[in-house]
């Protein structure tokens, strides 16, 4: 959604604000899996896979392997060098804002590309039987198939917003919540103080539904709202959000649930939402500004 | 010439002390470049310039150049990759010892390869005009290519003896102090408390001279002890080992020095030093051994 933002907007439009709640030390280096990948897609340099970065080669995984060590966390070796980076900078007192704009001046990125907090605010997910599990220990390595039953973000309630994040929410023209998974992505931007009362006070936040006829293409959303006990599809998307949206855009295929989603509040609106598209998701970045402008 | 000494004997009958005044932190992981290229050559899979592994290829590095950092110290991923392993392992309470034992088991060697001290101890160079240096930074960054006017091996004093290393030194047949430098690789392991006495009442001390023909094949060895005020050529290796050895060999090419350097007090012995011969410089270690046994 921020790339197809990003190609329909004039340059130096575009703040894009990204959870930090996925972020890890994995082979003793911060891996931001959230901002990074963000960063690679924006330069359009992400991999096939969505993650990591397209033709990256894996040697010091490899090497680890050989060493014993579990490497089921793929992190190739660019990918690897731009953590270690990371980890190397913010030990010397960089913040992590600080290296994410380094990390983007790069790749040539001139979108603001904001971690939503410098500090550490980590995603715990409580699976079947209490056990509570590091988000990427259930995202990766356990491949997100246990049943969640609830989720906590570590470190979120005494943690601040990074400078800039709350000048642009409120000088926006329009709050895009992205396609994003909403209890496991954006919940946690949302419980930095400050953050959920920013885009709150915002006239136009417009959310954008990761569903497909009432299914998410790739991740666990439908699962883990299920199990979080939010209703069935895009009920459950607008209830993840509470009172925060002005507008939701949901796919066509969920076009049947407009007048009974409109009754909770929002205006809603149904057009293709597939940013797959050969412009780069311009087109609808364009549709998705115009529902709220 | 340790691993013409494991060629040599049978296995199990060899253990390695090993400098770790080279050590460093670099590119946020600790390099142990003497540990490494004794585990690498040892491994028979040095590089070809006699440091990192063969084949390593340097995605890692490309990727750090890439963001603006100096990578004049050229650590390919593998290499990399075992140095961010001990890093890690270090992190969570392992000795130096136990990664390296774990690294040697890794690369399939038999003989046993010790950190001559758990404890950090950093070799700094003090070159013209008074500045003290960081090991890697004189001997990589700039080449070895200042004069060198003193050394110290900050943290020695304070430092104990890794465990089996003084056990080794009192139980070995021939101690054995290879051709390598002896002011830059040889003290910073005499300087830790216990060793130089351990060697000193070993009966059978013999070192190699790191000379042909007053020279060094590589790095800066005669340089140093000139710029340390010791004497020129071999009588600078006996004076940098002072009292321990009862053996100096040299090689054939200083053959006429012997009967002076003899007037100092070892027996000396002229053969032929080179130890890159087609077996791996067995001949020479069993010559070496034959002089001391």
């Amino acid at each position: 959604m921020a790339r197809a933002l990003d190609e329909f907007l004039e340059p130096g439009n575009l703040g894009v604000i990204v959870n930090v709640g996925d972020d890890d030390v994995i082979y003793g280096v911060h891996v931001a899996a959230d901002l990074d990948t963000v960063l690679y897609t924006m330069a359009g340099t992400v991999g096939e896979h969505g993650w990591g970065l397209a033709g990256d080669t894996f040697a010091v995984l490899d090497q680890l392997e050989r060493l014993g060590i579990d490497t089921t966390f793929r992190l190739g070796d660019a990918d690897l060098a731009n953590c270690l980076y990371r980890t190397n900078e913010m030990s010397r007192g960089a913040t992590l804002a600080d290296v994410t704009d380094r990390l983007a001046g790069a790749l040539g990125i001139e979108a603001r590309i904001m971690p939503v907090s410098n500090d550490p605010v980590r995603t715990k997910v409580q699976v079947a039987g209490g056990q509570w599990l590091d988000f990427q220990e259930y995202f990766v390595r356990r491949g997100h198939r246990d049943k969640v039953a609830d989720l906590r973000f570590e470190g979120a309630e005494g943690a601040a917003p990074a400078p800039g994040v709350i000048d642009t929410i409120e000088a926006a023209d329009v709050v895009v919540i992205a396609p994003s998974n909403p209890p496991l992505s954006v919940w946690p931007i949302l419980a930095i103080p400050g953050v959920r009362e920013a885009i709150h006070y915002h006239e136009d936040v417009v959310a954008v539904s990761p569903l497909f006829g009432g299914i998410a293409l790739k991740g666990p959303a439908v699962e883990i709202m299920r199990g979080l006990g939010l209703p069935e599809g895009n009920e459950g998307v607008l209830s993840a959000y509470g009172s925060l949206l002005n507008y939701l855009v949901v796919d066509t295929a969920d076009a049947a649930d407009v007048a009974t989603l409109a009754e909770r509040g929002p205006t809603v609106v149904a057009m293709d939402t597939l940013l797959s598209g050969p412009d780069g998701g311009a087109q609808v970045a364009r549709a998705v500004l115009d529902v709220a402008i």
